[in-house]
């Protein structure tokens, strides 16, 4: 048997490894146009930033051996021919031509299954001065180097990364993190991480990049580069110009599905590749995956892109077990995703509220705030975790966070994961066994306590205002429509009323029962306190003497401080 | 309504606060024998450590307000009667009678609702020499501040911790870490950890705590306490004669149901109290929970019993849901746990391999080590996971593991818990989307690789030895029963190779099938290498060949090392 794989970054050469132990006397060829193959190109942040040392550790293997072409040969038996170019697939003759792209020589590959693991390349916004020197997306090894050599030298006195997805923020921090190089992050959408947070985590993030030195422009559109001999100098926003002699260019990318669509296979409206559970495409000798294919949100039930690394992992494994004759079946994804800022993670999975309300679903967003551990456990961090839920059915739709602990977020996260593609509901997080020790979680752990404020809210008994109402109120407290009163102890309430003695009142949660008079019944009651645990048992508390016009601060003033917001 | 709550600790607040915040008008009184209610029982080994300071923080809320009996009064609206027992439930006449630990006096609580939150005490074996002062068994705050006491002023030389489990762990981490005093802990069972860890994470554990000034005698039987003026000063086991001068009981707990059984309350034959769904009892009137109650196993389907703060903290919440007229459920228990020891921290869920096995499964155990970042990423380390399996069906019973970052662990163990509770099989676990980034998780991550172990040893590809049976032999060399090849590169094989000539042999993985005359042909060749993955595919590499009696050692070099096997 014959198997040509067409591409070997990350699914390509899994696929052809997990075909060759299963069959092992299969002919299996490797096909790529770059000279290196079968890297992370994930860990390029961490190249640019010299937490990576040299770029040939993002090629090899956790045991130190390089993954190119004599790898494959020896380790793998599979052949890998670098330097070529798959230039068409002709599926009646199942025959691949390729091109050498050092000698220009055509040749023919034919094959018994095809596998395309065609990848995606950077999708740039028409600019004017994109074509100038120093404007990189940063998406492959050469451009890497090119990149970390100029910033190690010395040659990088401003940078600007255009777009505030997760990729640009990891370049943004690499850049100002280890090398201290004044970074802008401009962004056109009204928040960093659009599609991923809400737009109080996205605050949250905001403000750890300003907090060291990153400056973020949100809402804000670059008009064009300027340049001096052929590089570039500066970045023209609609906003203002920035100094930059290094731009790279996070806007997004684009499935590599031109040859797919050639050989007539059948493609999506946005251009991947259609596949079934098996990674089959419309033609059953040739299956596809990674940031190619649409794959099904396990969530919405609808087709999905999910050009992530570990994605490709995992669906190259499936290939080489079905290319074997296997029944291996990839049935859909919840789209986890994790990024490192400077002293804050951010991560989540599935929906946000803003996807959540766009598919149609009738959905609320929960936003809670707890010690990351038992509270009394001194190595602690504040965490906020948002949950997004539907109405109707209580079904859980995403979580997402921040935290100081990346990893005490992602077991959080992880945890939910699972509920996620099984229709989990709010009592099941609940209830949602998460293991408990005073180092690793409270008793009542946070993502229980997302569940429990969840249930509240969906049954009435906590009527809430989340953090960007909070915000807008609270920016319009002149206006006297609302009135704030702080539910903590006075010690913590005090610095308030001094700061704001005309719109900041203070009555401890515990007092509220027998300070009624000071409640007034004409405008709505904003409740605060930390967290938003005790400004709800205030609700509670005013609800049984007849005061039913309030609202409970989400998040409480830990998360306001937190998103930056001046109060 | 009035409602009467005996045991203040965790369940009993938690079920008294929600009850209340659903229906303020209800009367709520709650019973306690001790003089502090309401605390992390949980946080005594690290108020001991000293990392809590004071006492009084296990028993504050997350704000710094103390919670005793005034908190409950104004905070929550519930009376705390302190240091009063319950004697007697009077179920016909629905009335509870109580007496005052400080005057003796009795007095009759009537009630609508009860709520047995009753605990579980020490349970100690029948040592002569127990009730020697400085014998504890650490589990009240009281006997708490006198440790502390005992320790920081230094009136403690040598401590023995009695029983492996993971409290008594957690107390000899304390001892030995802050105090630094020479701590001995004594197991009865052949391993620590027994009944949560396979024998060789037990051993990684083990060497952990040894690494760390921690002796650990396993297999060993505590014969007697002997003292001097009244107090201890020496353990004497079967083996071996212990100084010490303070000895912590952590041999185990049993359920305070006296006062529920002799009120007639159906018990379970371990003397549990037996609860349906919604956390009732035999009586409809009454609801128990936490450490008094069986709760079923979702991985096995029978009664099981947890008693751990978070189950108590996450059933109260139901009980008082219930008692206000709800229908919350509580489906039951995975088992999921974790423990800080030194350097290391272990974690777990569901079952481990011996109680699979005991419990009727068919099943295996897969062992994998790998780093629980991308390979690249510089801050990282190598984790070992454990997944039992079982055979015929594929489903998943149970994951345990151990690594120096304990929240990466269980950001691994918790993405499962959800699984072993919803009959997830190897598939789920090779395609669980646990969040990909580079500073958190690998590509194709170790919770994954763990899931496609267990697949090819199920499909009869790998065949594997696990690191007890290697152990032995290799224990065993001399006899040359089996046939040992290491088939990492030369540079990590040769050290081996130089230490034992005799028994160990080199081929690196990518030379095997040009090196085929030197395998022997009579004897099982046992196939090496640092975490498993070249030496299985070494093994599919021979079997090409027709070299079949082969095994190849899950978790590798790397397994072995860490559980302290000299090699």
């Amino acid at each position: 048997m014959r198997v040509v794989v067409i591409g070997a970054v990350a699914l390509g050469p899994k696929a052809a490894s997990r075909f060759k132990r299963l069959m092992p006397e299969a002919e299996v060829t490797l096909v790529d146009q770059s000279s290196r193959i079968s890297y992370g190109g994930c860990g390029i942040p961490y190249y640019i930033s010299d937490e990576v040392n040299r770029i040939e550790e993002l090629q090899t293997t956790p045991y130190g051996t390089i993954r190119d072409a004599a790898f494959f040969k020896t380790h793998k038996g599979v052949v890998a021919l670098t330097q070529t170019r798959a230039t068409a697939i002709d599926r009646p003759a199942k025959r691949v031509t390729v091109e050498d792209l050092v000698t220009g020589k055509p040749s023919v590959l034919p094959y018994d299954k095809l596998v395309l693991a065609l990848g995606s390349s950077p999708r740039f916004p028409p600019v004017p001065g994109i074509e100038l020197a120093g404007v990189s997306p940063a998406t492959n090894l050469e451009e890497a180097e090119r990149i970390k050599n100029a910033v190690s030298t010395g040659g990088v006195k401003n940078a600007v990364v255009v777009g505030g997805g997760f990729i640009g923020l990891e370049l943004a921090v690499a850049l100002g993190d280890m090398w201290g190089i004044p970074t802008s992050v401009v962004e056109i959408a009204g928040q960093i991480l659009p599609g991923f947070l809400s737009p109080s985590l996205a605050r949250m993030a905001g403000k750890d990049l300003s907090d060291n030195g990153i400056t973020v422009y949100v809402r804000e559109k670059v008009l064009r580069f300027e340049g001096k001999g052929g590089r570039v100098a500066r970045v023209v926003t609609d906003k203002r110009e920035l100094s930059a002699d290094l731009v790279v260019m996070s806007t997004g990318i684009r499935p590599n599905t031109e040859l797919a669509g050639a050989a007539g296979l059948t493609l999506t409206d946005q251009g991947l590749i259609v596949v079934d559970e098996y990674l089959r495409t419309s033609d059953p000798d040739i299956y596809a995956g990674g940031d190619c294919v649409s794959i099904i949100n396990l969530v919405t039930g609808k087709p999905g892109w999910y050009p992530l690394g570990s994605m490709a992992n995992r669906q190259g494994r499936i290939i080489g077990t079905n290319l074997a004759g296997g029944d291996a079946a990839f049935p859909g994804a919840v789209g986890s995703w994790g990024v490192k800022l400077f002293a804050q993670s951010a991560a989540g999975a599935g929906l946000n509220i803003e996807n959540a309300l766009r598919e149609g679903f009738d959905a609320i967003n929960v936003h809670v705030e707890q010690i990351d551990r038992a509270h009394f456990y001194p190595d602690k961090n504040v965490m906020a975790l948002e949950m997004v839920v539907e109405k109707s059915t209580r079904r859980i739709l995403g979580i997402q966070g921040m935290n100081a602990n990346g990893d005490a977020l992602a077991s959080r996260i992880n945890a939910v994961v699972p509920l996620l593609s099984r229709r989990g509901e709010v009592a099941d997080v609940s209830n949602l066994e998460v293991l408990y020790s005073p180092p690793f979680a409270a008793a009542m752990d946070i993502v229980n306590v997302a569940g429990n404020v969840a249930e509240n809210i969906l049954e009435g008994r906590l009527v809430p205002v989340n953090q960007e109402e909070f915000e807008k109120l609270w920016a319009a407290r002149d206006k006297e429509e609302v009135y704030f009163i702080d539910t903590r102890v006075s010690r913590d309430a005090e610095p308030f009323v001094r700061k704001y003695p005309k719109h900041w009142r203070a009555i401890p949660q515990d007092e509220i029962s027998r300070r009624l008079e000071e409640i007034p019944g004409d405008k709505p009651i904003i409740l605060v306190c930390n967290t938003g645990l005790r400004s709800f048992e205030a609700q509670l508390a005013l609800r049984v003497h007849g005061v039913r016009d309030t609202r409970s601060l989400l998040g409480g003033v830990s998360g306001v401080k937190r998103s930056g917001v001046d109060i």
